[in-house]
């Protein structure tokens, strides 16, 4: 018998989409930007000095939050910095979450949080998404009758990218007891031409958190870190209780300044992404596909009816060095995540899919 | 009203020891290592490519597992790396207790434990530690009885420096029902003469893990990487399950390798501070103080009766530029635990002290 807690021994852990470890494989699996980050960002690790890897890092991440609050028009006491956006996710469940407690979810979603749930010993409530992978109307009306305390949306949505406006969702803020945490994870991508933006709802709510992170927007995955935005009254006690007293270290602090404070390279990157994106989703329709529209950096592709299965045919990508991604979930079955590359990437898994759907 | 746990409304953070932004200031009040990491590290560094930065990384740390396993004979399934030491202590909480149920420590010990305990909502079950800061011989027996699932152990005791030997830890964790973590964050500068070595207690026990860092041996508390060994029963569920599953990013990895690899330097500055160690623990004793052996990078100092007051003594210190740590804890109220620096830095606070007591 082990000494692992019974809900902890019943559950599986969350799957992380594969590594490979050689560099010619074409990663369309994680949703990594496909450019490499700002050359100011490496000049930063140039720049990391013997002593501050000596030295505990400043256990508040104050510039970068500074600098955060700066781009974002809100005030460093509503930033959080997180190792990676993961981290904050756990953060908001053990903060505002009572153990055995529900959470809040859309399903199909981000299927981390059903595990994180499961860790936190929590159950999981989900409403179904709309067809459009939408949150329905009576979503906080759900989430309220279940008393969930935390409620988990990702918007734009993942696995679709669909996006969802600030009418919708300061509607649904206002009518849910509980905290809304809103995953901007992808929010990078969206066309400005929406003019898009959800932070001022935080001037008309009291229960909201945005997760942002660099992992995307930014090229560093592997670095591990994002941010929390949100209502003072709930970064306080993540930032002064929850969260790990020295949660992000001083390499990723200093990169992630230079980062943040050199915006135009990430963002000349979301620009070719989105123009990729709108083409990567004509082709798979004109293969045959249905692809919702996609606000994030990468599609849904729901195969045609007399195409191989979809396991089976990321599995016949994988052999032919392009990974994507499949999910076992309920609406999932028949659809590949696919991330937008560069062009030529994209246009090798085209080429292969013009072959084998 | 706000939307966190009441324990968690309830309870106080950690306060971490003072980081001040100039370098000018002798910091003797975090237990850093006085010397600046292998030059191997620094190369690791600035060998990290933008496509490294870009792409998640080897999610469950491989690489550096298996150097642990092979530096410490074990195999690495025994190993879990994690993101500074205290994410290990968090993840062994999250893993192996029940939220509510109890926490055993020795008291007085490492300041963060009970705060962790707060924040999972267990009460803390603690036993006072012997007058030389060891723990008692029945405490097995207490923390059966409490019925406690894991009890945390600092040894090199923190913040005493007293080192419990081999026989009394195993008959302790022979004598346990729960999980018994060793906090080994200060193991490095342990005597070599002493012959200490508590691994070999992983072939005769099921319920044990090793908390080990690199931020103190191998002067890397900016980097935040530390971690576990154990049971292979224990490290399963940590690495599988209750772990973020990108815990510790790329650049920690690669430096963190770069490090164990190049002991040799690590093992130098050891050295070094424990010929400081004797040298500051003699000098404070001529100046009045009792000061228990230390097999640590620090020591405690308990002034003498007419000398100021600890926390006064502190501030003292403080504004001449010399930052020194005081736990308003039992026991520990006329004491000040003080880091060994260089011989120039230990220089600089014996003659203050001279001054002051």
């Amino acid at each position: 018998m082990g000494h692992e807690r019974p809900n902890i021994a019943r559950m599986h852990g969350y799957t992380p989409g594969k590594q490979p470890a050689t560099s010619d494989t074409i990663k369309l699996n994680t949703n990594e930007n496909p450019y490499p980050p700002s050359p100011a960002v490496m000049r930063a690790l140039q720049n990391i000095a013997p002593e501050a890897l000596r030295r505990y890092p400043e256990p508040s991440a104050e510039r970068f939050r500074t600098l955060a609050a700066q781009t974002h028009g809100v005030s460093p006491e509503q930033i959080v910095a997180v190792n990676g956006g993961d981290e904050l996710l756990r953060m908001a469940i053990t903060t505002f979450v009572e153990p055995g407690a529900p959470i809040g979810v859309v399903e199909p979603s981000y299927s981390l949080y059903p595990v994180l749930a499961e860790i936190h010993g929590s159950p999981v409530v989900s409403v179904p998404a709309r067809a459009d992978f939408c949150a329905p109307e009576d979503f906080a009306e759900h989430m309220n009758a279940a008393k969930v305390q935390l409620a988990l949306l990702v918007n734009p949505h993942a696995p679709s990218g669909h996006l969802t406006g600030r009418a919708q969702l300061s509607k649904l803020a206002a009518a849910l007891d509980g905290v809304l945490l809103i995953d901007e994870a992808y929010v990078d991508f969206v066309d400005p031409a929406l003019g898009h933006d959800l932070l001022p709802m935080l001037r008309e709510h009291d229960n909201l958190l945005f997760l942002r992170t660099l992992s995307k927007g930014y090229s560093l995955a592997g670095l591990r870190f994002g941010y929390g935005i949100g209502c003072q009254s709930l970064i306080a006690p993540l930032m002064g209780k929850t969260r790990d007293s020295y949660n992000v270290d001083v390499v990723a602090q200093a990169l992630a300044e230079a980062a943040l404070a050199d915006r135009a390279v990430a963002a000349d990157s979301w620009q070719r992404v989105r123009d990729e994106r709108a083409r990567v989703t004509t082709e798979l329709r004109t293969l045959g596909c249905r692809v919702p529209d996609s606000q994030s950096n990468f599609v849904l592709a729901e195969l045609p009816a007399k195409s191989p299965k979809a396991r089976e045919l990321l599995l016949l990508l994988e052999t032919r060095g392009v990974l994507v991604r499949h999910f076992a979930q309920e609406r999932l079955h028949d659809s590949l995540r696919i991330t937008i590359g560069t062009p030529a990437q994209n246009d090798r898994l085209l080429g292969l899919l013009r072959e084998l759907l």
